[in-house]
């Protein structure tokens, strides 16, 4: 079968592979769409990062790159075995994380924090950007008619955004004025879940154009970090009391300083960016304004469904928006990931076709 | 009469100052002892730093340099007027903050966070380095007989720590492994409170061998950061898990470091101390395990009872340790701040007689 695999910084080739075959638990899924993800992307810049290494096999599974990519994924369960839920043909979405369901995360209802964490598409070997996935029934959440494969890869980014906005802890965001660090796929569904939670103002602070296009109509106020001063405007937004809570989707230094002095005393800042350089906080703004910061990584056991569920009932609007390009596998370098280097900003999310 | 007056960089002089005169609501306390805090030290050292100066005198009180430091004292009331609740003679502790009571944090109940904020000791012209200060009523608490003024003094840093408890927000400490960074007078203070509220196992990091000598009967286990791995160590001590919380009162990057690996994941990151650089954080440890991270800074209106009353009631054992030197005022650069700058390690804190 048909699969994109990555060798090195710049290096994605699409490759013929085995296909994989499914063992005791296991199903097979014919992959629909795949989305390309930041870590993707990153990866191709200035990887290898996370992926392991023939030098640093990944522990648990012993892969190493070259590696089939691509963990934002759906498709249709093929063949499954007897005694399973689902049906030859069923559209599913893939949680793609690889569990150990052992270490004490995990017993304690923490899977977001397994000790051996793995994914499919990053250390399984095979992926979304490959023609056929093999998942364990836990991982596979059955699609319902109001939300095509056409754009159910969006998910992912969306479970992860509504798992950040339990992580911060608020009961109830009607009252709460936030201010979201970066408008790209991770702020821009953030925006949706966001607007799905009743919060207060929404206020987007991103410094590309194109991005602070796009989510426009999905906030209160979108602000140039580039020419207006972001607390400055945070207050004036809010009455000069400053935003409760902050979702960092930028990771970068100049965001979260301005962003220290647009938060309100007391208030929350959760981090959902991965910082490429350590997490640099001014002291002097952080402890004395009592502020509590968290850190939200991927999705809990629940997240999939809920956010399925949210889309049923028609709480989070506007995902079709998130797809801005639909390509096939065989241009996945130059109009998938060449085409968000080039054009970045221009874009939300990538979807691509392994056939 | 007599004051220690804060110049510049070390340079702390005894000086003939006016008394001050009580305003309307306030008192006249004749200081009887004074702790000498870090925040002084730091100023003697690298000051002026948080004191203000004349180019740039505090916003509220228009007071700058030169001024009469010491800012966790105690004393005794003097002619209180008609009315008031107490009589003269009253030993009493000083909350040093001054406080606007008219920002938002002060309106919400939350006066340490007030935006404009000012100490005795640093930003009213007098403090407990000198022979009387005046506060308002609100500002004295009258000390039991189970509290000697010889000693009371330390209740300021101890009010901090069992501040930086409730901000953790731990209901219950009694099933929680904590590591304390550093065992100085905060982190004394700290294991002092943490034995009150009935904590599991304390694990101390801090490389001076006399701290860790004096902090040793105080907690589980002590470590030498410079000769053992502490996260290593934690783990060993909480069977592999981890340690539930930490309490920075440190402030340093190696010692946040070896925290992120000791912290157990979804743990919890109070930070007490005030860094002189950028808190940098490592993103990679931070974020997958789902860290949170509070400030905490001085203390609420109701932390000074709270602690007097653990007093009362026996909870807090041996503060009585924390005093590692008595002197006269005219003593407190060579025996104070020099002693205490040549032999840090050797004390907790040095409280000072203006008399």
């Amino acid at each position: 079968m048909k699969a994109a695999r990555y060798y090195g910084k710049g290096d994605i080739r699409v490759d013929d592979v085995d296909e994989p075959k499914p063992g005791d638990g296991q199903l097979l899924v014919d992959v629909e769409w795949c989305g390309i993800c930041g870590s993707d992307l990153h990866e191709f810049i200035i990887g290898p990062g996370i992926l392991p290494t023939k030098e640093k096999p990944h522990p648990i599974s012993g892969q190493h790159i070259p590696l089939t990519l691509g963990h934002e994924l759906c498709g249709r369960v093929r063949s499954p075995p007897a005694g399973s839920k689902f049906q030859d043909g069923d559209a599913v979405m893939v949680d793609p994380r690889v569990l150990c369901r052992s270490c004490l995360p995990c017993k304690s209802g923490s899977s977001h924090c397994c000790s051996n964490l793995g994914y499919v598409g990053a250390t399984t070997g095979f992926g979304g950007f490959g023609e056929k996935v093999i998942v364990t029934e836990d991982c596979l959440y059955l699609l319902p008619p109001e939300i095509p494969l056409e754009v159910s890869a969006v998910l992912e980014p969306l479970v992860i955004v509504h798992h950040a906005i339990k992580v911060s802890g608020v009961k109830d965001f009607k009252d709460k004025d936030v201010l979201v660090l970066g408008g790209g796929p991770i702020g821009f569904a953030l925006l949706l879940c966001l607007k799905a939670a009743g919060a207060n103002k929404v206020v987007v602070s991103e410094p590309a154009g194109a991005r602070r296009n796009q989510v426009s109509e999905f906030c209160s106020s979108v602000i140039n970090p580039f020419q207006e001063d972001v607390a400055k405007r945070c207050m004036e937004l809010t009455d000069g009391k400053g935003v409760e809570v902050v979702f960092d989707c930028a990771g970068v230094v100049p965001a979260l300083e301005g962003a220290m002095d647009a938060i309100r005393f007391e208030g929350l800042y959760v981090m959902v960016a991965i910082w490429e350089q350590p997490i640099t906080i001014p002291c002097h703004k952080f402890v004395p304004k009592h502020i509590t910061m968290k850190g939200s990584y991927i999705f809990d056991d629940d997240s999939m469904q809920e956010v399925i569920q949210m889309i049923v009932d028609s709480k989070l609007v506007g995902i079709e928006k998130m797809v801005t390009g639909r390509i096939s596998v065989h241009d996945i370098v130059s109009k998938g990931f060449e085409e968000l280097i080039n054009h970045k900003d221009q874009h939300i999310k990538i979807l691509v076709s392994p056939k």
